[in-house]
Parts: structure tokens; sequence; C-alpha cells
């Protein structure tokens, strides 16, 4: 006879989120499917498929059995881990259940409107067009918001931001942004003053597809992803999906350029190494999760700037493109390193480079925060983006919605929280890598020399082995000594850019 | 105001299966995906994935509540097409609760551990050691044909091979087998002798793997396949898997060897167009299902035999190789027809041709249907096996288990009652082409054309549009104006062996 559990209640729940992360499986391979293989006749049958777990899986985790549970596992005796695993779990239960259903379903259907609405009228530049969707957007998150809110105690772009970033606050988004905002436009410009002195030579194409897929690869293996439990593959938008036993990352080639596709592997890479090396003991439990988004970009942002630009890995990469691509001088390790950290303000986001990125969402995060505390209105967001795409990067944007506040689909798909998720990832990654330096001074020269795994090491210690186990600013303090300090991002610009 | 339904019950078993269809198509993308992608250390969380969705597929399809809704949508005032589909939802709910629960598991989980021991017992020619797990599965199988019995009243062999072809019973196959039994060995024995004195050029290679996929995908286009819809991608073992609305056929590729993919793409073909065809307007539902494995396999049947090997279709088939692999002499019309139609008696089912396959469905037959009606052992059977390969196709199997009684997935797999499907599938494949032949006598002089529309046209207006609409009798006789008629497969290859 076996002895009954203890802990029956949290058994209960455990068991419930195994199998909601066995049904997720099928969703993320759905899902990636969909972006990687699926023939274009098959979207209405996939769509409606997807909806279907949708809603099978919303049911599950909004079951009212779990409140009753989650009470009673709160009283049973609970070691550190399993106490970590049920505070996420309430997280999960109280962020499934906060929206009332109908809620729900009308923020999917009017986000899949908009978001298709927005793809013709982005390329026609239809500010108009777009503005009746964008306030209907705006309006439902409002509602969002205040929902959340009510629940959590939290401000209203706080309850949203929660959702990507648990625990972080506008107040500390205001305090770090605040201080990016003071150095950053004359850092930007020092650094252009700078580089229009260097020489560069530019590669030359073509580049073919093939070469390009093999040095992904490559480089994929030399940044240690495990083949055995994941792909790549190509898509028309990258990204990192799938499942941790089956990490799907994604990329395109385009034949005139190789560093897009190589630098964005990079990224997804990051990515896909803490995906592929979340505690496996726990794994389906939300233990077992990826902290947050910031900690998520932290992770690419670790690889694609912290390391992919690093002079010492360029030096292992520069031979690499030689050979997929032939010899030039635009291949020589100082030159490849000029190119990878070429600074240039510009219009879009995601072209941006490492110095003036923070600016772009520095603009997205002040509008949408002031659009969900009500402070603005969808139409005002035309004139505040020109003035501050102008004061912080000096470009002109008047007129140009489609590669200004159209450019992202975040806002068309009701996204809003998320923006500054991506700083916070790039400060992390300094945070981290100065932590590194700490621990062994020999770093750069140990990446010099084509040994990357003290970096690997590190990461997986302090911070992928960890999931879920600790609130974001713990997990900071417990891998590098504090939680987050914008300083160490500025001391990596000023190193890189400037030193 | 909207007015009552007058068939509640029946719309609420219509959005029952409406339901079942959406995730069946998420199930399906994962079990193909786990054959053409699938990187090694998932297949753990992706069986863990699919099991549970089988269980909740299984309890969706076992709902007690669907008995009553079954009763009383016979009482609604139905059309002849929903009174169809009410008569599949039928049957669907009569197989899904004929087996108890725990013999469901139980029959599961002896088949993954017997299929997987398979494979190395195969490779090492271990009957003794397979033995112990074939016992399992044929008593596991008796049960099952048990209950099913029970539930139908039909013979216990009958009632397994109804899970496959619903209608056909033992007596039928009986007397059309029986039939082929008496004239196969001596029209094969003539075959060879004529053959023996024919010239034959072998195709030199190797033969690029990527010119084979190009040659395979203008193949599938020449056939009609639909790649808005479909793909073509490789597995280790080929098939047709995906949903009506995404069709996802595999092959593979070996460098010395371009027939075995090719036949193999063409075969598939078939599979997916009807697929791709079935009655758009309903489905999701029953009766847009496929009718049974025997019409399924007459489709793959009548793309790789009855049009594959046509002397029209070859001649067009004969520059797209030239094309891929450069001029040989083996690829001339005349040459490749002979290529195509080689008959040699072996011991691999896989591997045999057109007049040899039926003799190996036969001992299969005669072997599984005597081991589920008690009337031997699994021990009785490689006596058995040696006696018949002997008798029918003349052919030494003594002591060779591996490539006589354990060549096939299915016994290890407790299918049984399948095998008669591939003979069946063959034989109403050239009852199909006799009946086009009757409608257009011309048919053979517009293949030779080029023009493969009337043959699309026919299998689409008689089998694909019609999906589960008729029992198979009435399908048949429909389409051809009679039931299973075995003479037409005699007719065929006599005219195309011996004519």
């Amino acid at each position: 006879m076996s002895t009954p559990s203890t802990t029956p209640a949290y058994d209960a729940l455990a068991a419930h989120h195994g199998r909601l992360h066995r049904l997720d499986h099928l969703a993320a391979v759905a899902h990636w499917d969909q972006a990687a293989n699926m023939p274009p006749k098959a979207a209405e049958a996939r769509g409606a498929a997807l909806a279907e777990m949708a809603a099978l899986l919303h049911r599950l985790r909004t079951d009212p059995a779990l409140a009753e549970q989650l009470r009673r596992a709160g009283d049973e005796p609970l070691d550190d881990a399993q106490r970590a695993n049920l505070r996420e779990m309430q997280r999960a239960y109280r962020l499934a259940t906060a929206l009332p259903e109908s809620l729900v379903q009308r923020a999917q259907l009017a986000a899949s409107r908009s978001e298709h609405a927005w793809r013709t009228q982005r390329a026609a530049n239809d500010w108009a067009g777009f503005l009746p969707n964008l306030r209907e957007m705006v309006a439902i998150a409002r509602e969002e918001a205040a929902h959340l809110a009510d629940r959590s105690g939290l401000a209203r772009y706080d309850a949203l931001m929660d959702r990507f970033e648990p625990g972080m606050t506008s107040t500390e988004i205001d305090r770090v942004f605040g201080d990016l905002r003071r150095w950053l436009p004359s850092l930007v410009q020092r650094v252009l003053d700078r580089q229009s002195r260097e020489p560069l030579h530019t590669p030359a194409g073509p580049f073919p597809v093939d070469a390009q897929r093999r040095l992904c690869e490559r480089t994929m293996r030399l940044l240690g992803f495990d083949f055995g439990a994941g792909r790549l593959d190509v898509s028309a938008h990258p990204f990192c999906g799938g499942v941790p036993e089956d990490v799907r990352m994604t990329t395109r080639f385009a034949e005139h350029d190789f560093l897009g596709s190589l630098l964005g592997t990079i990224h997804e890479t990051g990515h896909g190494r803490y995906e592929q090396n979340l505690p496996r003991d726990w794994l389906g439990q939300p233990l077992a999760q990826a902290r947050s988004m910031a900690i998520h970009e932290s992770q690419s942002l670790a690889f694609e700037m912290q390391l992919g630009a690093h002079p010492g890995f360029v030096r292992q990469l520069a031979p690499l493109l030689a050979e997929a691509f032939g010899d030039q001088a635009a291949f020589e390790p100082g030159n490849l390193q000029r190119l990878m950290t070429r600074v240039k303000p510009g219009l879009i986001r995601v072209d941006a480079d490492e110095v003036t990125y923070p600016a772009h969402v520095i603009v997205r995060y002040e509008i949408e925060r002031a659009l969900i505390e009500g402070e603005i209105e969808a139409d005002d967001i035309p004139a505040l983006w020109d003035a501050k795409m102008m004061e912080l990067l000096g470009v002109d944007t008047r007129g140009n919605y489609r590669d200004g506040p159209m450019q992202d689909v975040h806002w068309p798909e009701g996204l809003f929280g998320y923006f500054p998720c991506y700083t916070l990832g790039a400060m992390y990654a300094a945070q981290w890598f100065a932590a590194m330096r700490r621990v062994l001074p020999a770093l750069d020269a140990r990446i010099a020399e084509g040994d990357l795994r003290p970096v690997f090491d590190w990461l997986h210690e302090n911070v992928w082995s960890q999931g879920s186990r600790w609130p974001t600013d713990e997990l900071a303090r417990r891998a590098s000594g504090e939680p987050l300090n914008p300083a160490h991002f500025r001391a990596h610009l000023e190193a890189r850019y400037l030193g």
C-alpha cells in the first residue's frame, strides 16, 4: 500500500499543469508549422483548429475547481521549490481569470480584424484608415487594464505590463528610462562623429541562400544550440517557437544581405538556448517556464549584442564568412567588427543598432503609457511621435506613418505594455556580462580564444536553470548581486563605442 | 428572432463532430511533424502530447450524452445527406464505445511495446523473441474482436475488418480471393516466361536527390496535386497524412534508385487527391470522410498502377526523367514501360509488383483470419507462411522470419483485418478504369495525348466528391454499375501483361 500524499491539492494542480503543458505542445507545433510550412489554402482550417484549442486551454486554465485547490495547496507542507511553483500557479490562474470571457473574445476578434487591416493600411501609409481600429484597440486595452488593475491593485499600465514582466512598474521604468533619456542623445552623437572617421568595407553579394543557411547552422553550433532538440527553418517573420523539448527557430534569407539572417539567428539562438536549458526536472510546471519577457530578451541580446558583436567572437566568425562567401576585405575581423557595430539613427525599430534602439523603445513607452492612463488619445500619436523621434534621434518622421507609429504589429494587435521589455532585456544583458567579468576577469580573453563555455556556464547556472524559481528582482540579485542597474548598459555602450 | 431549429439533436451532433475535426487537425499536424521534422530528443514529449490528445478525443467520442442525441436525431426531419451523415455518426460512436476503456489502454501499451521490440527483433531475425509479443497481440485482438462482434453481430475477424472496410465480410473475401488464388499462380508464370524474353535497359545512377525531388514535384503537378493545400516532404516511412485542407505527403530518396520514390510519390498522390477533393461543404462531418480503406487504396492504386504504369502516361514521364537525370536508353518510353511493369516473385510485400502483390495479401489474410477465429496459434505461423509462399509464389522462405512473417508492422502493432484492403483496392481501381472506358472509349488515346482530365473528372465525380455518402457497395454500384467485381482486375493484368 502506498502512503497517501500529504500534498493532495498541490499534486492535483501539478497534474493539471502537466496536462496544459502537453496540450500546449500541440498548439506550439501547429503555430510553428503555420509560419514555416503551411500552404496558403490551409489558413482557415488551421485558424479554426488553433481557436478550438485556445478555447479548450482557456476553459482548463479557468476551471473554477482550481481556486479551491490553490487555496488548500497553500496550507500543505510544500518545500521551497514547490512553494515557488505554487506562486506561479497562482499568478497563472489570476491572469487567466482576470478578464471576463466576453472581453477576451471581443479582444481576440478586434485584434485579428485590426491586424489584418493594418497589413494593407501600413503599406498604403493610411493613418486615417488605421485610426478607428487603433481607437478600438486602445479602448479594449483600457478595459483590460481596468480589470487587471482591479484584481492586482496595480496602476493600469503597470497591470498590462505585469502580464509580460511581473513586478515591473512604470515608476521603475520612468527612473530607468529617464536616466537613459538624459545621456543617450549625446552618446549617439559622439558615436556618429567617431564612426564617420572610420574606414568601412561593405561586403559584396550576392550571398547564396544555401551558404547562408550553412553559416547560420554553424554559428548556432558554435553558440551551443542543441540540434537534437530543435531546428532552424524559414518563415516570413523570424521567431523562436516550439517547446523547451523541441525548440523551433526561424529566420529569413535575402540574397543581397547575409547580416540580417546571421544576426537574427544569433539573437534567436539566445532565446532558444534559454528554452532548451530550462530546468528539466520541472518541465511542464510553471516553475520551469522562462522568468519573464525582459529576462528572455536579456538572453537573446546577451547572444546578439554582448557576445555576437564582441571583438573576440567576431574574430571567430570572420573565417566562417570567408568560407561561406569567399575572401573579402569586408570579412577582415576589424572591418567586420565595425560593420556589426555600425550606428545609424533610422526610422525602423527592428533595424536599429543597439545604441539607437532604446530611443525607439522610449518613444513607444511614453506614448502607450499615456494612452492607457487616458492622458492622450490615439489621435494624438503622430504629433507626439514626430516630436519624440526628432528629440531623441534627430530624424524627421512627419507624414510617414508607415515607418512611424504604424510600423510595429504590437498596437494593431492590442499588445500594450510589451515594448519596455526589449530595453530592459538589453540592460540585463549588460548587467550579466558585467557580473561574469567580476567572477572571471579573463572572460574577454577566453572569448577571444574561442572558449565560450564560461559565458554559457554562467548563464546556465544563473538564469536558464532557474526558470521561474525567483521573482525577477531576486533572480537578478542572486545572479549579479543587485537588482536591475542600467549603469552597466551605459558602461557597455561607452566601452564598446567610445572606448 | 431566428426560427428554432427543427433538428436540434442533429445540430448538436454536427457541432460535436466539427469540434473533433478541429482537434484532429492539430493531432494530424503533430503526427506528420513527428515523422518529417521532429528532432530525436523531442520524442518523449511529443509522445506524451499525442497521448494526451488521444485520451481527450476518446473522451469526446464516447461522451454518454451522444447516445441520446443520436437516438433523437433519428426522429428529426433530416434530408438524405444528413441521414447519411447520421449513419456515419452512429458508426463512429459504435466503434468508439465498443471496447472497454481498460482494453483500449492495454492494447495501446502492448502495441507500443511490441512494435518497439519488433524493430530490433526483425533486424536480428529473432522469431523466438518476437513470438511472446505476437501471442499477446493476438490475444488482445481476439478480445477486441469478441467485443466488436458482440456489438455488431459480425463474425470475429469480420468485426475487426469492419473498422477499416465497413460492410466487408470474410465470406466475400473468400469468394474474391478464392477466385484469385486459382488463376494467379499460372498468370505469374506466364508473365515471367514472356518477360524473360524481353530486352531491358537498367537506368544508370547515381540520381541526385535534388533532381529526384524536382521530378516528384513535377509528377505530382502532372497528376493534379494542389500544392496550395498540401506539401511533399521526406520521412523514413512514406505516408499521406495531414487533413483534407492540408495534405502532407512524404517520400524518401535513395541516390541509387529513383523509381522507388517516384512510384511511391505517384501512389501517395492518389491518396492525396482523394483527401483534397472530399466534399468541401461537409468538411469536418463524417460524411466528408474517405469512404473506407479499400476505396482509399483504390485511389492510390488507380494512380500508381492503372495510370502510373499506363503506356500513355509513361510516354509523358519519359522526357521528365531524361531532363532530370540526362538521356539514357533506359528512359526510352518502351523500356521505361517494361521497367515499370517488371514482374518478379519476391519475399517482400511492399516491394512487390502489381501481379505478385495479391499473393502476399492472400497469405496474410488466410493466416490472420484463422488466428483471430482461433483455428491456429501464433506458433503455427512460420510453417503456414512457408507453405503458402511456396504454393502461391514459388519462393522459399524457410528460416527467414525477417523477410517472412516479421516483415510488416501490422501484426506487431495488433492491426489485424487491414491487409485485404490493399488487394480490394487494386480490384476497385481496375473496376474504375473499366467503367471509365465504357463511358469514354477513347480514354487510352486521351491519356496517351497527355490529357488526364477524363480520369480525374471521373474519379472526382464518382469517388472523391462522394465522401462517405454511400455504403461501399452502393458507391461502387453508382460509380461502375456493379458492386466489387474482381473480373476487372484479372482482365487488367491479362491485357497489360499478356496482351
